[in-house]
């Protein structure tokens, strides 16, 4: 926006030089024509420069900076994150440069998380949503009024190019459950443009934070078909409610494997909106979550601290649920099996090779319908594997979507279960 | 901005009308001159109306609201809000409205702290700092590179009330630990002229979101000469981790009762600035810390859910503790003493009373150094009421505030805290 301002100022400028020129023509009418519009040119230039502040203008959007630097001057925006090496806790930071996360769904969540990892100066952002910026989102934070009306794409790239000019944006008004926006979808994430010898797809993390379960299923597809991680964000329908959650395909649970607990509330989400039943939200609770996922992200890509398998935030009594969640080896979802297999075959044995593993305590229960088992973590106390203190799952909906495939085993399952939860309660 | 800019153009539109006037004349010179200008004064109109989106600048900054609407529409910015009354979550959402919330330190804290409760519809924000945006800022949320310059009141003023003019907003530049400057502050916090009829001082709760020690007791020094409930905040130097604290004086511990952990961190702040040593942030820690801090406060003024005493966030770890602290018998602090002995003689016999307290469990430990109890919550396990797993106590610092009147009772205060700690341990 204000590159354009500074383009008008311009051309102003060269409107007034002529007008100089006329006032000096022998005509007197021309003169005094050509001094009275001076004014006026004068005028409006005043009156914008103004409403931009004087003299900010020229600095209003700063220029790319080239090599990120650790110098503490107060005109240095990466000095604050550059200075997480001095401090010990990440060993390169410039390397987010390099790296590319898709943001699908500009909401809430997302366009906060946008914004995180714009400030935090990530290399390449792909954004997808097909909604429009209204009066109605204003209760969460990102958007403003001034913006009603825009597609939330351009919106956030309008917003997110002016806070950080560095980081490149790719943003697509498409709606990912249609058959033409999947196909998009799919080609964006598998374009290496920006970083032709990355090994994989052509970004490094997805992150979903959309509002219904369709759309979360659609990620799930793409990013089992790509064998691409990702992570899931979710925000309760009371607002006081979220969680996040990692997807390595093959290695852990896949959305189909086990939805999260708070998004299977038991209510077609696809309905619900149709209907103009109006879900609660806060800016708190989505900021809190948004704050969660980039803090994942940035641990995950920068490699530092403990990257989280699944965090849940009960916001009513700040109660944080942990836990992991193994694939599910009977998922519904063809890619996620493949995916197990790929990890079965060439993975697993590595790592247990490099890890010495002393016991195998894999695959307990493999039978039982949800497949819990007790995840090996030697950094975790017992209790964290299991399901977490105050944790209810939501069952019922969720089997709608497993049916076809565990129906006949509900009832050895059933005993199983009760087994684990007898042998839990003896520990 | 919008307006300044509405006001323009609707200037420009009458210098058209008299450009038309002029273009029907009756000499060609005037005639030609005039439907030049006219041109021009077009086409800055058509520039201006690009530039803010055509159409847009109507509704660009909206109205005033009168009365908070639950209606289902896009329009309106309070319905996702309302919809927690229908949700079960909150019974009266309106009462925002009459509220008064006065935030100190407009930094990476509490530029977004005041964002989040001027999209919530807060009543009234007060708004306290000293210092101006820069660059170096901009790996935070909030402020904007074109703001570069401007003092975060003013900057904070500007985004506020663009976001929501239904907010009335008040902005203090000034340095709360001098002086003059802590005097405005008092006056500023007395100041009833928002809600006359409301008992104790003009706002309802003061939140510190300040990034030293010094401010952070004068803060202390103004809410317990005042009875002023308030919660702190702090993100630690590594960016990494984070706390929020609810003080109520006299009732729960002061500042300098026990000062929180991430805070007591060994290094004299004060000299930290002066010498140009750069401390790391990450926009992140401190969105999640100001998310937990106005949940915190929205649960608070609008009472739903529990109130959170003590919350801290490791980010490493994704490890979230909480604990209790009673105030401390032998605080430092004068004013503190005294809201404590009007808390023992007013409040606690009516509240023991009501809640037929069945076993007196306090003050088992009157003469331990940091005073450390098990608090009586019957809505919580034994363990959350003890110092939680993985928590260290930062004691070498906080005892250098301490020692004038501890020194003589260190021996004793030893041997009481490894008696406690056995007991724990035994359990």
């Amino acid at each position: 926006m204000e590159t354009e301002v500074k383009l008008l100022l311009s051309d102003l400028e060269t409107i007034k030089d002529s007008l100089v020129d006329a006032s000096h023509r022998t005509s007197i009418d021309r003169r005094v024509i050509a001094v009275h519009f001076l004014l006026i040119i004068l005028m409006i230039q005043e009156r914008l420069e103004k409403i931009y502040g004087t003299g900010k203008l020229a600095n209003a959007q700063r220029s790319k900076i080239k090599d990120m630097s650790a110098e503490v001057v107060d005109s240095n925006p990466y000095s604050r994150l550059m200075a997480l090496q001095r401090m010990g806790i990440v060993a390169n930071y410039e390397r987010i440069r390099e790296y590319s996360v898709a943001i699908v769904g500009i909401g809430g969540v997302g366009s906060v998380t946008a914004e995180m990892l714009t400030r935090c100066g990530i290399g390449r952002l792909l954004l997808y949503d097909y909604d429009k910026v209204e009066l109605a989102n204003m209760n969460r934070l990102f958007f403003h009024p001034g913006q009603v009306g825009m597609t939330k794409t351009d919106a956030a790239v309008q917003t997110l190019s002016d806070i950080n000019p560095d980081v490149v944006l790719e943003s697509y008004t498409l709606n990912i459950t249609t058959v033409s926006g999947f196909e998009t979808f799919m080609s964006s994430l598998k374009n290496k443009s920006f970083r032709p010898d990355k090994e994989g797809s052509g970004v490094d993390l997805v992150l979903s934070c959309v509002d219904n379960y369709e759309a979360r299923m659609v990620v799930n597809q793409a990013c089992n078909e790509l064998g691409q991680t990702w992570m899931e964000s979710g925000v309760s329908e009371n607002a006081v409610s979220g969680h996040i959650q990692l997807l390595i395909p093959g290695e852990t649970a896949c959305f189909a494997c086990a939805p999260p607990l708070v998004v299977a509330s038991g209510v077609d989400e696809g309905t619900l909106k149709r209907e103009g039943v109006c879900a609660a939200s806060l800016p708190t609770t989505m900021g809190v979550i948004a704050g969660l996922l980039v803090q994942n992200t940035l641990k995950y890509l920068l490699k530092f601290g403990k990257v989280t398998p699944y965090l849940g935030y009960n916001a009513l009594k700040d109660f944080f649920p942990s836990m992991e969640m193994k694939p599910n080896p009977q998922c519904w979802n063809g890619a996620c099996l493949e995916r197990q297999k790929e990890f079965a075959v060439v993975v697993r044995p590595v790592r247990r090779a490099e890890e010495e593993v002393e016991e195998e305590t894999e695959c307990l229960h493999a039978d039982n319908e949800w497949n819990i088992s007790v995840v090996d973590d030697s950094q975790h106390s017992n209790a964290s594997s299991c399901l977490p203190e105050g944790l209810v799952r939501e069952l019922p909906d969720a089997d709608e979507y497993r049916e076809p495939v565990f129906g006949s085993e509900a009832t050895d399952d059933l005993e199983d279960l009760k087994r684990q939860l007898e042998a839990l309660q003896a520990e």
